[in-house]
């Protein structure tokens, strides 16, 4: 942390410089976003810390990033923008956030209060249905609040540092998108910094319900010391509600047969014996399903009950026994308690004792990848088998929305592989900027972790522009767009050969990265699988981009099987 | 239009059919989006009609064209976009709509009617901010409610067509944009069509109001008939609600000197000899500030009062004497009448006696481009001074947000001209996705008007894309990309030398054209004025990017007056 400037005499900083040295007390050294007019007083307080600032080329793909930080660092994202144009820009990326559970802090640089209280019509501020006065400078707030944890627009600096950390504990216990909206003209104001050296956010306001924890913990152990075929899924909420290690270690202890939801993928460690493979109801591999509807008791850690994660709702179809559990409670013999799974897995590990489980079978399931045949040499599911190849130990992979991430679960997964996309919210272009935010939490991790980015050509192009981000900031990921001419997720639901689903045609791919400002890259284009496994294999130091021709119609079995 | 294909016993279309043939039947001949899951059935539709679909790369880039297309057809934008991750995206297209009188229908294709009911969390929705259910599909529509004329959620047939013809009426009759949501089911399920033979969208719903418009008329043109020192202002709503050649009319016959708002720059004729200038306040030409000062009378028409329009509220200080009007009502002697320009002007100009009117004066104002120096050869004032010398005859200038807007009012305009830019709204990057819009709407009219679009290196890589969309579709504009480096318009404000304030480096911006798909265009740089001249006059039937090295703090004058 930077030595703070704090005035001796009256404590105080600039609001502005508040905001980020609390950012980066809590461990968030990098923020994104645009500059704009109503934000600019407020970046130039950020250099009065160690916080980053990471420019995007527009708001959307700057939120994005900021996703992909919280994402990856299991901190908090932080994004700016300023008001209406900007804010309203990155609606999509945080609604997203909202939607996956991923705490992002979105500060909107506004008005200034005078002109909030004049009602004056200025520049980026929407006016009312007819063009009396006073405007309403408060409409964008209130546009988000169906989609924040809260929403805080401060008109004064009285309590504004106690707001503001409020927000922020708000962000960071709920893992979803809080705003500050705040006008240009309170950033250089001073406010009471006192706080900053005694409060820490990291402390529960409320005591942590450790009678309840302890009745639920002792359930949970009851019912899985008398199941002879008990089965724990590992899902995405453990993983954002900072589970992961918990639930590895209580996997570790006692070597439960264990699986994947498809959100939940990379979260298990899948190169021990008793990691079998994913499930997902009905969307599943046969043999995992079969294991799965044969087990007595299923115990769902983190889960997250929407359409795609539970095969279309099918997810306990044919199960004797679950228990589920997420930060809102846990469910257990049909009866629902309200309490979080942060208080209870902790507890179910600490009171384990493996000597009373009893014996259980690790099954052998077939996890090959099953091939489909494609009118162009490489395939999607040929394109799996050549990353299983290459895929190896802290690899990252971020996937874009689009048929290939349905493939994905096919994939065994080296040790401390992570999996990172948007399997719910599934909107299409996202992980490019993404991935963006991910190089940057890992940079500030110290992480040597390698980057392999794989995304349509339909989805490339919604935000191409932030490849420059990479070069930029130089980082080198591995970049693999599937170029199959278009919308291939659309075309297998409809329309098939109509317009609409084309993507522009003609794009040269692999010139990209030059045009975008690299003088150290590697760009080619593959359409045979031995080529596709040597140029994946040579990825290496250089940002590198591999263009990957595929059929339009060629899709992973899964996806085929979610569609019919 | 294409011949009805009308069951003849049952008179009944689909309702995605009937969609689209009303839209055709009110000369909409083209619309705008990206597919998504919830709209592809609607698609489907497109092809029983003449509609042209024109696929963008990114949702916010198919809303600016939407957007584009209404301001250069005078009729209205569509826009087809899928639930959230689409409609999301696409926010501050139509917030920029809504905040420039931009007539914009905007068709969400969201979740089947049985997924709403059943308030299961299907992908792309949010979920509320507990996982209880049901789950609130509306929430999109809800969110753009501010921003909206008229949100219209259909939920059965019952009524559909007159729903979509009565939101339709809205959105021509308020100049806004008006949203669709429409569950995927709907689409192939038959609707009676016979309103498409009979009811006429474009007749009033209210009588006109005549005797008021006729006494409003009358009492405008007695206060001109007694003035000595007439001064008319053309603004931005008169091109917005179909008035312009009623007002050239009124100009050309009364030859009242008159002058050109901010946001009404090309309206009027500036090849008259009564047309002398520009004004907005106190950020106008001095000279012109101080004609309009001395006037005795001044008629403004269209009036958009906001910030940027107005001077920062400066418009009528020290002015004798002023109506103005738009459509929400007239203000004349200081009293406000709430009858529409749009029945007054008409009457104004169909009554009036030019023999009545007193002997003015048309001044000779000084427009010379003021020259700011550069430490670059090219300055921002010498790029309108070198526009000065090849724009020609029904050209079409799009400009986006930035320095170079605010050079654009000394460009004296040849016959026909258009000028096309979001003055108020002020986003970034809108421009380009726009002009493709302009093009969309001058092919399907027929015209052979040269378009030629201005913008910063910062805003263009906002939304670089959709160049794409130019090469696919064979169209051949000027891009004139003008590189300095980072956001000027910022750095004039604060942060002059800032990081926050630099764009992405290093873009080959002339190679650009070729790698987005195209095999016949030309691309160049220029850093002298000769050159730019040479190549800009050069222009001919290719695609044509010229990238102009600027100083990064280069600004034109009124820029500067502006921010001081």
């Amino acid at each position: 942390m930077a030595p703070f400037s704090l005035d001796p005499v009256q404590q105080t900083v600039p609001f502005g410089e508040y905001i980020f040295r609390r950012i980066e007390l809590l461990g968030v050294k990098s923020v994104f976003g645009v500059p704009g007019d109503f934000n600019l007083g407020l970046l130039e307080h950020i250099y009065s810390t160690n916080v980053q600032w990471y420019g995007g080329c527009n708001e959307l793909n700057a939120g994005y990033a900021a996703d992909g930080y919280a994402r990856a660092s299991h901190k908090f994202g932080v994004l700016v923008t300023t008001f209406g144009v900007g804010s309203l820009s990155a609606m999509n990326a945080c609604c997203g956030a909202w939607s996956e559970f991923v705490p992002l802090l979105h500060i909107v640089g506004a008005t200034s209060t005078a002109q909030q209280l004049s009602g004056q019509l200025i520049h980026h501020v929407a006016p009312k249905s007819t063009l009396s006065r006073p405007v309403n400078h408060s409409i964008y707030a209130e546009m988000v609040e169906p989609i924040a944890c809260k929403v805080e627009s401060i008109m004064s600096l009285d309590k504004a540092p106690e707001k503001f950390d409020y927000l922020l504990k708000e962000i960071i216990d709920t893992k979803k998108p809080g705003y500050l909206f705040l006008p240009c003209d309170l950033v250089d104001k001073p406010v009471d910094a006192s706080r900053l050296e005694t409060v820490d956010l990291f402390k529960p306001i409320e005591p942590v319900p450790n009678g309840l924890a302890y009745q639920i913990a002792s359930l949970v152990l009851s019912k899985l010391y008398s199941s002879a075929r008990p089965v724990v899924l590992g899902d995405i909420l453990t993983d954002r509600f900072g589970l992961t290690e918990t639930l590895r270690n209580f996997v570790q202890a006692t070597k439960i047969p264990n699986l994947s939801t498809f959100m939940g993928k990379s979260i298990l460690d899948e190169t021990l014996p008793w990691y079998v493979g994913e499930y997902n109801g009905n969307v599943s591999n046969p043999d995992s399903q079969k294991f799965v509807q044969s087990c007595d008791l299923m115990l769902h850690v983190g889960n997250y009950p929407n359409e795609i994660n539970s095969g279309h709702y099918t997810f306990y179809q044919n199960i004797n026994d679950v228990i589920y559990m997420n930060h809102e409670g846990v469910t257990i013999g049909g009866r629902r308690v309200n309490v979080s799974f942060v208080y209870v897995l902790p507890l179910v590990l600490k009171m384990l004792n493996v000597f009373k489980l009893k014996p259980f079978r690790i099954p052998s399931l077939n996890r090959e990848i099953k091939q489909v045949q494609s009118n162009t040499p490489i395939s999607q599911t040929q394109l799996i088998s050549s990353l299983q190849k290459m895929v190896k130990e802290d690899d990252t992979l971020v996937v874009d929305t689009g048929t290939v991430m349905f493939g994905l679960p096919d994939l065994q997964l080296p040790k401390n592989t992570r999996l990172i996309g948007q399997h719910f919210y599934l909107s299409i272009g996202m992980a490019l900027p993404c991935s963006f935010g991910v190089a940057v939490a890992q940079r500030e991790n110290g992480s040597n972790s390698r980057l392999i980015l794989l995304e349509g050509d339909g989805a490339a192009q919604m935000t191409i522009q932030e490849l420059s981000a990479f070069i930029k900031y130089g980082f080198s990921p591995l970049i693999l767009v599937l170029n199959n001419s278009g919308y291939t997720v659309e075309r297998a639901i409809k329309g098939p050969m109509r317009e609409y689903n084309d993507a522009m045609p003609n794009w040269k791919w692999t010139r990209i990265l030059e045009v975008f400002g690299s003088n150290d890259s590697e760009s080619v284009k593959v359409r045979e699988v031995a080529d596709l496994e040597s140029e994946i294999k040579s990825f290496g130091l250089k940002i590198k981009l591999i263009e990957i021709e595929l059929d339009k119609m060629d899709t992973p079995w899964r996806f085929d099987s979610m569609c019919n």
